[in-house]
């Protein structure tokens, strides 16, 4: 099969589509013949040099895939040869064919097509457990989402509401911010013209900046308040104000998904596949696409991700 | 009746015993005839006018008492006059009588004198509501509590070993770390000898440190840690490293018992009077006591207090 592999730490020019050796089924895992798969903040870190895949992981980049099974290793469950799926995955996405655990693996929702639920693993999954597992997010809080017109953003908008929640966002501007407006957000905040903890009370708050935002994430929590720190693109330290934390009876959680065991990831993948598809059957919930770039030209996706541009999710079509 | 009063900030000497009217039962109020009272670090702060009574408390310090119903108002479940109890307080525990939402009441537990059931409140409430409701320990985890000699690591240890944890805990003194082992505490930590978090990885942490501790809890936590800071000796703000939170699947949470409503505080005393109680009615825990002072000599209890040589609680007794 051919596969997008980083010889070297580089910018996107480095991603290179060539030829390597199929993946080989081990016990539990299920092939897939990739249809698409898309672009995550982590593959481009990767790229860079600065996110090695765990232990055991595919060295190719990609969290996600969608495709159709083409083979199923002993003890898998659920699925067979010729299904239509979609996966979360440790890596690997950015090839032909990808190995995955079956628990990884969910069925492609209603009235999406096969290319787009490529972009829902990652976005789904991380919502889900951070926003809902982790944070336990209730009819009627309040929801602050950093970046909402990212592909996690724009999951993240729609799920809350579709759960009666109260959604606000910052986005860097104000076409971005209507965007997040017209998929539900009830509150949009320029964060190149305000500072969001002066303007918002959130008993949730979803953060990708990590340390230049902690003082302000602190401060923006309401009592009881749950802030999920699950990117660092404002450095990976900050000052915590304790005294403001115990007032505030509030937490400070700090997840990923990548490294999580494969039964961790099923419990997120059963509870996405329970509680957020039937939203996507019903056309309650619309993936966002930015982009469909083809796989072989993943360093294009590449330089749309780090433009900063995009709302939603960047494909790459198989 | 009579009662400590703070008519300005400072030392201990500015306890003084003297007369102050009654309190009087409002709507599912008890008003419980004091036989004793115990010292929590936060009336030494209030003493000290850095921690005001929060909105409608009494202004007398004092977080727990025992004694008996003398008088029940309106809409009281389940207690009568003559009841031998202890309770949960927002204040007014320095006094021969208090009044106290009857869901902050509980029986005394068997086994226990009048007198050393009022030191039990606060540390089997703050124990089990951040250890297990908040931190959710599980049996096989590992639990770190700093000031395992206090009142409440001395509650800590004995209840996290009770429910198959293992315990280590930091302490000043080999003296305390021996009192601590006697406990049940697997292993101690002489904090003026070594970095603990150069000797421990726990699941679950119990700081009174805050700041000063945070960057070494966060080290010393384990993947899916939880860092509980229940007080800021050592400092209101630190440096949090969220890459390794984030690494770690880690939380920190702060809180607090005191400025909780009624109902949320009846949802702890409940909890303790269904999963703690028992076990000391059957032994299996102990009230530690380390000295029974008269109630109107608070300010030698404080003294005790502030001189840090004590191993668990200090009660005063009316």
């Amino acid at each position: 099969m051919r596969a997008i592999v980083i010889d070297k730490p580089g910018g996107p020019e480095v991603l290179t589509w060539r030829e390597v050796p199929d993946p080989l089924p081990e016990r539990g895992e299920i092939i897939i013949d990739v249809a698409a798969s898309a672009v995550n903040r982590a593959d481009a870190l990767q790229r860079q040099g600065f996110y090695d895949p765990p232990a055991g992981a595919s060295p190719y980049p990609g969290l996600e895939c969608s495709g159709v099974v083409a083979e199923v290793g002993p003890d898998v469950v659920g699925f067979a040869p010729g299904d239509r799926v979609c996966a979360l995955l440790s890596g690997g996405g950015y090839a032909e064919k990808v190995a995955v655990p079956w628990q990884q693996v969910m069925r492609v929702p209603d009235g999406v097509d096969l290319v787009e639920a490529a972009g829902l693993p990652e976005v789904a999954c991380t919502v889900w457990s951070n926003v809902f597992m982790t944070a336990r997010l209730r009819k009627g809080e309040t929801l602050l989402v950093h970046g909402g017109a990212s592909g996690i953003g724009t999951m993240a908008i729609q799920l809350a509401k579709a759960f009666g929640s109260r959604v606000v966002v910052t986005a860097g501007s104000p076409e971005k911010i209507a965007r997040c407006l017209e998929l539900g957000a009830d509150e949009g905040i320029d964060y190149r013209r305000e500072d969001f903890s002066e303007k918002v009370r959130a008993d949730v708050i979803l953060d990708i900046m990590g340390g230049r935002y902690l003082p302000g994430n602190v401060r923006a929590l309401r009592t009881g308040g749950r802030l999920v720190v699950i990117g660092l693109q404002g450095g990976t330290k900050g000052e915590l104000d304790l005294g403001a934390l115990l007032a505030k009876r509030a937490s400070v959680h700090g997840t990923t998904l990548r490294a999580r065991s494969v039964d961790e990831k099923g419990v997120v993948v059963r509870g996405v596949v329970e509680n957020v598809w039937p939203l996507i059957d019903a056309g309650a919930i619309r993936p966002v696409v930015h982009a469909r770039v083809p796989l072989s030209d993943a360093a294009e996706a590449h330089r749309i991700l780090e433009s900063g541009e995009h709302t939603g999710k960047i494909l790459l079509v198989g």
